[in-house]
C-alpha cells in the first residue's frame, strides 16, 4: 500500500506519491503564495491527490508543515513563510473531507527526520537526530524509531535549545539559542564581522579549506558552537547518530571531520559513555515528501 | 503478579517486595561500604529475595543503581558513590544466576522518574520530565509513558547539558553544565559568596521567605538558571509534566511559586505552546524500590 507525502514550502507545494519502500511513484508541484486563501490551496491540493487515487491504492496522507503546529486543533499555529493564510484552519479534518483519506501532519523537521530514519543511510538505528542547518535551525527526534513531537506536536524544536543564558539574543526572544550561533544566517554574521565584508557560508568554508586564518577562526567557533549543542543532546538523548542537513551542511567533510574532533576531545559529555555517529544526512531531493508519506506508511 | 524493587545507595541498599499497585508489601535494608566486594554484597541481596520467593509471587527483579550503567554489558561503568567495588560484575547475570528471576537494571533517577510516572501524583500524564535537585543533578525522562534510557541506558544526564559554554565549569569535564548551578552545592557555594559564611539551602529559603534582599538575590539567580534549564526541556520534549525532587526541592512553593513565575514570563519557551505542570515530585519514601520494581510490573 502507497501513502501521499506532502511537503509544504512557502512558495512550493509537493504531493507525491510514496510507496512502501520509500520511493516517489508520481510527483506535482503547484505554487502557493500569501495572497491565495488556505482552503482554495488544500482544494487545489485535494484535486490531485483525487486523481492519484484513480491510480494508485493509497493508506492516508501525511503533510509536513513548515513552523509549529497544534495538533490537537489540527491547526497551523505559526509560520514564518508565506503561509500565515493556512492558519485557523483545521488541516486534518480539512484534507480528511476532501479525499476520504486519513491525515496526519507534522513539522516539516520532524518528517525529514522519519524519512532518514525509515530510508536513509542509518535506517537501522532506533534513535537518530536530525539538525537542519538553515536560514534557522530546526530537528526532530527518533527514538525508538518512533518521533518525540511533545505535547500537541510542539517539541522537539532543536533551534532553540539555549547554550548560554548570557549570550546572544535570539528571534524567539529567548537568550543564547543554538540557532542564533550555528544558522546559516548566523555563520554569515561571525564572517562578516571578522572579514569586514559580506561573506557567504560556502565561501568562508572554501577560504578555511586553503588555510586562511580567518576563516579558520570563524570556522573553529562555528564548530565549537555546534559541538556544545551536539554535546547537549548526547547528554539527553544519547542517541545512535546524529544528523546534519540544510545549507551549512553541504560544507560536507569541511564540517563533519572538526566537528567529530571537537566532540571525541570532550567525551561527546561524559567518559567512556556509548559513542554517537556524527554525520551528514543522506536523503536529499524528495526527503520532505517520502517523510510525510511515512507518518501513514 | 508482585515485583522485587532494588534501590542501591552509597550506605543502604533497600530491597522490597511491590504489588501490580506500587504498594511495598514487604521490605528489608542492608548496609554496604566500599570495601565488600560486589559479589557479596548482591549474594547477601540474592539471599533475601529467595526468601520473599517463598512468601510472594515474583515476576522479576528491578534494580534502581546510582551511576552509569552499560547496559549491554549490564555492568555498572562509573558511580561516584562508595560503590566502586560493584563495577566489573554482570549485575543482570549474576542476580539472575543467584536467584533465577528475570532482572533489568537501570538508572536511579531513571527509576524515580518511573515511579512518579506509574504511580505519582501525575500517573495520568503521557510524558513527564523528573530533575533531582540535591548534591548533583539528575533526571530522568518518559514519554508515551516509556523511559528514554538513550544507547546503552546513558542518556537522561540532564543535570550535564550545558546552558553556558562560557560558564562555569563542572566535575564531569564540561562547561557550563545545569548541575554547576543548580545543585544544592551550587546554591550553597552562591549562598557563600553572598553572605560571607557558610550557609544551608534550607536557610537561605526561609531567609527568602522573610524578605531578606541577599537571599532574595540568590534565589531569584537559582530561579532563573533553573528556569533556563526546565525551558531547554520544554523546548526539547514539550512534556505536559516536570517534576522536581531531591533536597532543594524541599523549598516546595518557595521554589515552585517563583518558578512558575519565570517560565509563564518567558512563554515556556516558545509562544502560544503547550503549557507545562512544573510541581514537586509526590512519592517521597520508597520511590526508589517503587520505580525499581516499576521496571518490571
Amino acid at each position: 500500500m502507497n501513502a501521499i507525502g506532502i511537503d509544504v514550502g512557502g512558495t512550493n507545494v509537493k504531493i507525491g506519491v510514496v510507496s512502501k519502500q520509500g520511493k516517489v511513484l508520481k510527483k506535482e508541484v503547484i505554487k502557493v503564495n500569501s495572497k491565495e486563501p488556505g482552503l482554495s490551496a488544500l482544494k487545489r491540493i485535494a484535486k490531485i491527490i483525487n486523481r492519484f487515487k484513480k491510480e494508485y491504492s493509497l493508506k492516508g496522507i501525511g503533510m509536513g508543515m513548515p513552523g509549529i503546529l497544534d495538533l490537537s486543533k489540527g491547526e497551523l499555529l505559526y509560520s514564518s513563510t508565506t503561509l500565515n493564510s493556512w492558519r485557523h484552519i483545521n488541516l486534518i479534518d480539512t484534507l480528511t473531507k476532501l479525499t476520504n483519506l486519513k491525515v496526519k501532519i507534522s513539522n516539516d523537521a520532524n518528517v525529514a527526520t522519519l524519512a532518514e530514519s525509515r530510508f536513509g543511510k542509518y535506517k537501522k538505528a532506533n534513535s537518530l537526530i536530525l539538525l537542519t542547518l538553515g536560514t534557522g535551525v530546526g530537528g526532530g527526534i527518533i527514538v525508538d524509531k518512533h518521533l518525540i513531537e511533545g505535547n500537541n506536536g510542539q517539541g522537539a524544536e532543536l533551534g532553540h535549545m539555549s547554550i548560554n543564558h548570557e549570550g546572544r539574543k535570539c528571534g524567539c526572544g529567548r537568550v543564547g539559542c543554538l540557532e542564533a550561533y550555528v544558522s546559516a544566517v548566523a555563520l554569515e554574521k561571525d564572517a562578516y564581522k571578522a572579514f569586514k565584508k559580506k561573506i557567504d557560508a560556502k565561501t568562508v568554508f572554501s577560504l578555511y579549506k586553503k588555510g586562511n586564518s580567518t576563516a579558520k577562526k570563524v570556522i573553529n567557533d562555528y564548530i565549537a558552537y555546534l559541538g556544545e549543542g551536539l554535546l547537549n543532546y548526547c547528554i539527553i538523548f544519547r542517541p545512535e547518530v546524529i544528523l546534519l542537513s540544510g545549507g551549512v551542511a553541504n560544507a560536507g567533510n569541511l564540517l563533519i571531520k572538526p566537528l567529530n574532533g571537537y566532540l571525541k576531545k570532550h567525551q561527546y559529555g561524559i567518559k567512556g559513555t556509548a559513542k554517537v555517529i556524527v554525520d551528514i544526512a543522506s536523503l536529499k531531493y524528495d526527503s520532505g515528501i517520502i517523510g510525510a508519506a511515512s507518518l501513514i506508511l
